[in-house]
């Protein structure tokens, strides 16, 4: 059975990371039809818009998509719905894909490019589970209107709704448990239920979820202690679950204790487990085309993709220890690099996982 | 002129190092009038309610509050409306404390305490200047309600509404301009214009009073850069405004980035200069009643309300350089302490600090 696969490289460093995730994808002998299409602000110059319906239809019709990165400040000045990031809300709305997963890994041997100390982060290994299609992302009405009464009234005012429904909060909820289950069984919620009646509500049904799984313990911690915890403790956590606004927070400060955010991929899926794949870093429009761009996140990302879109765990693997072995060999790109070991291109560290493979 | 000062311990360990805080504002011959109240969970136990009447009353005709800590786990089961973090809550509302200042410094003689690695902290000196009265914390409606159409038709749902009118904004960016100016001219925007209207709203009106302080550069960052940024290069900021909920996550991040929140102090303002004044710590109650908290927090804030409330700069620095002192004779709480320096209680560091004034 043919895998379709949808590539959508974007913008800034997104096409040279994405071509070496392509390379070592097509190099594992697996029936594999990939297709790519413009999307972000390359889609916007191509098209007229940043995720055009062929490029949206494709996505739609795909077993999983492989993104490179979207953005770039010269896109700052369009309207909001023509900016390259509305391409990467509109895939998510429009294929369900509720379930982010953001794994914070740092590898033993990337110990140093760290700004926490080594005995703070060697070994960490924390996964947090960010709700992607709901919140205040999403929530109508919003807007900018006149204020109607009190002390501002007859003023502009800006605004948006948070919200969550019970059944959105119960499948992330169990999207987070069951990572858990597979992990060391500990699941933090994290929410701001102190102020906001949509945490209160999201903590309710977390506790209503919990029974189902006896062996995963589950604590809840609010968002601005999760913030301090992160910096002063972050090996205690195991699996994270959170909202779409918090998770986006909490997931690059994760990200970044690694130092290497350059190595983080991410899925993010919907019920029928098509996925959207996509390193944890952004477009780096600064360092486009020059090559030297890390690819490896984007390779972790399609690891990730062969998992959980194409149930082919032992391909993942075999990526995954790939990665590895070019590490354990010292190779590195610019943003990874320390004294003592080997800098190398984009394209060079895209030839030596594929040799490892 | 006598000075009316509301003193507010609250729980946990908010009495005992409250207490130092008073023993050091007694002892500069100053003409306040010191008039103690019950807040939060005592006062909830005094008087079921964390706010009483009467507290509120004495706060509103205070010049300052200086006020300990609200909370504890024991807490947790009661109505939302009878919670500690109500008191807060309630008083920042009560008295328009709408721009609250939280300095994140580490102090050298502190600088191992941190996390994070010294050369990226030592020297730390940034302050946030957080919106306290309006966004997600107090915007109408809010609540349980029934879903009226779209997937979740008929379920349950938990929401908030996100806002700030034009006015809101402008005041609080005039604070952290004017911070701004007398510190390292640079002041940093944090919002999420690319998701959020309200966030968009704020932006433009950042942009628009900009011009009124020419001396000082406006930069704009996402608030999931923000706080990936604090980790990786904390010492890139110098004041960094934004709304009450991303204030909430970035001001604790940020005093976490030291390794000791024991030691900073937070300032809550209105427009006539009456404020609050707290340590950015919580109440501890697994520590409280056994004379082992830092006090310095406490004591350091009393050195702010000297200063924005009662226009007393001089005597501020006299406690602020008391408590360098005593940093520098080698006294630590428990909470500071590392080997090599004298291990000392909450009231030994009070002792410490008055002889050192
Ligand atoms: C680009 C932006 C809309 C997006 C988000 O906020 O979700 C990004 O920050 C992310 O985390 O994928
Ligand atoms: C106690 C809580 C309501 C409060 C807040 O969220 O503002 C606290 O976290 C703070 O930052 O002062």
């Amino acid at each position: 059975m043919t895998h379709k696969i949808a590539v959508l490289p974007g913008d800034g460093i997104g096409p040279e990371i994405t071509e070496q995730a392509v390379r070592v994808l097509t190099a594992l002998g697996l029936d594999l039809d990939l297709q790519t299409a413009p999307v972000g602000g390359a889609a916007y110059e191509a098209e007229g818009h940043p995720l055009p319906a062929a490029t949206l239809n494709l996505a739609l019709d795909s077993a999983a998509i492989l993104f490179g990165a979207v953005g770039d400040w010269k896109y700052d000045q369009l309207a909001r719905e023509l900016r390259p990031e509305q391409a990467i809300l509109g895939l998510r709305k429009a294929l369900g894909l509720f379930a982010n997963l953001r794994p914070a890994i740092l590898y033993p041997q990337l110990a140093n490019a760290s700004s926490l100390k080594p005995e703070i982060v060697a070994g960490l290994d924390i996964l947090i589970v960010r709700e992607l299609t709901g919140d205040i992302y999403f929530g109508q009405p919003r807007g900018v209107r006149e204020v109607a009464d009190g002390p501002f009234k007859g003023e502009r005012q800006g605004y948006d709704t948070m919200h969550y429904a019970e059944s959105e909060v119960r499948r992330i909820a169990h999207v987070a448990f069951r990572a858990a289950q597979k992990r060391n069984k500990r699941l933090c919620s994290v929410d701001k239920a102190n102020v906001l009646e949509t945490s209160q509500f999201w903590r309710d049904i977390m506790i209503a979820v919990a029974p189902e799984y006896p062996d995963v313990t589950l604590s809840h911690m609010y968002v601005d202690n999760a913030a301090m915890q992160l910096v002063r403790e972050p090996k205690a956590f195991d699996v994270v679950v959170t909202g779409n606004l918090f998770g986006d927070i909490l997931s690059d400060e994760a990200a970044m204790l690694t130092g290497s955010i350059g190595m983080l991929p991410s899925a993010s899926l919907n019920a029928s487990n098509q996925g959207l794949y996509e390193p944890s870093h952004g477009s780096a429009p600064d360092i486009a085309g020059q090559n030297m761009a890390n690819p490896l996140a984007t390779i972790l990302s399609a690891a990730m993709l062969l998992r959980y879109s194409l149930n082919q765990g032992a391909q993942a693997d075999r990526i995954e220890a790939a990665v590895q072995a070019v590490l354990e060999q010292g190779l590195r790109t610019a943003d990874i690099y320390e004294a003592g070991t080997d800098k190398v291109t984009t394209s060079q560290m895209g030839d030596a996982v594929l040799k490892a493979l």
